[in-house]
């Protein structure tokens, strides 16, 4: 079985920057199969970043290893670090991008990357440590290296952790935000769908309350709807529609839940 | 050698949807090759997507698995289906996305896909068929799961085909429409070249005659030009610019073909 | 060890030619590995596409593959090549497009692709030399055929190299200008970093003068920095924002270094 390995940035498709990353992995780990994640996430968008590595590193094999280059800090202090999973690995920038992973697991170690026997160079470039530092220290995880030799241990807890995309418990249900709206404008709501489990509720945007479904297809074509995602979030959306075009909504906007009697 | 799995969605390249599609493969079956034909298929796009699979799967290995979602009916009584093909196999829901390909091949034979021992999990999301049906079914066929088993043999007759973007006979030659704009702004219309071979022709769009060309450097860079293109269909071009922006045209736009003499 | 195969095109990624090239390649050389360097080059833009493989192809083992397809002149008498490097193959139209790699490399051998034994048909389409001609030599050059087969020697002399995108020295320094810009807004200009080595200089857009710094994060957020960047050339940038934004900034604007004593 081969290794794998996701790549996550926000290089776009214009340039050859990821596919620079697959080269540099290609040298040291020729066997590794390196999916892409998404590379369109907006520059700098850390918070972002972690929303997407969140809702996607559950469903790769044991043992893959994720690498995420949004990294506006690449030259300055902060931190190159691995961090290793009961199932799998995490490489990338000590600043934040991990949040949303690190909220989900537990058993963790992690180590700063400052071992240049597994960077491309021992004087990596100031402007690109994708190319130079994460994507060769993801080959070598993908190969095997023990996790150990990547550099200095670090406590978890030292970890930057960026404050939580968070939902609250009102009066009569539940108040959240969009944290993500996807390409087919599906606004990904803060508030997780176990809560709402068992119970009769609608979900209400400014003025608008909008009727709970199990799938889009069970209104018509045009109509809002708010169900719990395929991973487990509260969405709202329009059937064979765009919720972002209808309700003119942007990340950020507050949501919320009502629980009927 | 190994075996191979093309994807076609409208996910787009923003969102993990496609990566998370990649990783439930890679769990069942990590030595599998993974394909993207375009995933840019406009939202709920059938006919677009119909078309795409029609242009690509013939260039394959035999016993490629393709598996297309654009599903607008995800969740809804729509089937989930398989199909056997002399070449390979075709995967996803039973809306019409396979209309292209069923016109042109026989020897099949078709599954709705009811067993869910080969789905990610016997409670599938109602929103992700894609990651939870079609891309683990996908990958099992790519292991070589007899067909057979993945579900409830149907008649062939019975799958969902959209009406074909046609052609017609005229007094003097073709009339069709333009059924895709490709990303150089080419005219790809529905009539097909081999009804023009060893005669002399132009085609015409609203007031102008075309000429016939064999190549798009045929004519000065600027030029409008006629062609049957490597797909085998009538195209109309400008050499080295865009038809679509010339004759601002759009999908459905009616073109004709005129012989000479 | 897998071979690799790059590919490099004006395709985009709406449609199918990207996918189509990678099916005609795996029933050649299925065990390939294909890694896509972008397929955003703007149509038929030759020089982007040098600088971009000019920018990439160092990066990959030894022997890899390089296909490059920005061919505005398929179909006309412009040759078909590839070219022998001692790290490795380039295959594709002689329209300038190896420009870049050419001025780097030398030890090279070269050949017209004129024997269709090699090619997916013996007739190839006159307007996707991409999937009949030039994805299937690398599939075959991955496959480990002998390069003097696949055509008639030519005199590397005779390719066609675009006039360099170069710069000049100046009265206190250099002058240059910006060849490309990325996703992320940067100025990357045709001055080499290696001139600039051991000096202090800044550089000069338009009225501004810009401070030379080591990594973007070496100023504040929203600040213009000038850098030797990670392919060794000049960049104007800003911090965490966009320089091509700031500045109003377009390929080929010109671009100043000045020395300070």
């Amino acid at each position: 079985m081969p290794a794998f390995i996701t790549l996550l940035t926000d290089f776009g498709s214009q340039d050859v920057y990821v596919g620079v990353m697959k080269g540099a992995i290609a040298r040291i780990a020729p066997s590794a199969v390196v999916i892409d994640l998404t590379h369109d996430v907006a520059p700098q968008a850390v918070l972002a970043a972690s929303f997407h590595l969140r809702s996607a590193y559950r469903y790769f094999p044991d043992g893959t290893v994720h690498v995420v280059v949004v990294d506006p800090g690449v030259g300055s202090q902060r931190r190159a670090i691995a961090v290793q999973m009961p199932q799998g690995y995490l490489v990338g920038p000590d600043n934040g991008v991990f949040s949303g992973v690190l909220a989900d697991t537990t058993g963790l170690a992690a180590v700063e990357l400052n071992n240049p026997v597994y960077w491309r160079s021992p004087q990596p470039s100031q402007t690109f440590h994708g190319r130079d530092v994460f994507a060769p220290v993801g080959a070598y995880l993908a190969k095997g290296t023990p996790f150990a030799l990547l550099g200095t241990a670090i406590p978890v807890t030292t970890l930057k952790r960026l404050p939580a995309v968070d939902y609250q418990t009102t009066a009569n249900g539940f108040g959240g935000s969009v944290q993500h709206i996807d390409r087919f404008g599906n606004l990904i709501t803060s508030i997780p769908g176990k809560v709402l489990a068992n119970q009769q509720w609608v979900a209400a945007f400014d003025i608008l309350e909008i009727q709970a479904v199990q799938a889009y297809a069970d209104r018509p074509a045009g109509r809002l709807v708010a169900l719990v995602n395929s991973q487990g979030w509260l969405e709202i959306a329009v059937s064979q529609g765009s919720a972002q075009a209808e309700l003119k909504a942007a990340v950020g906007d507050p949501v919320e839940v009502r629980l009927l009697d």
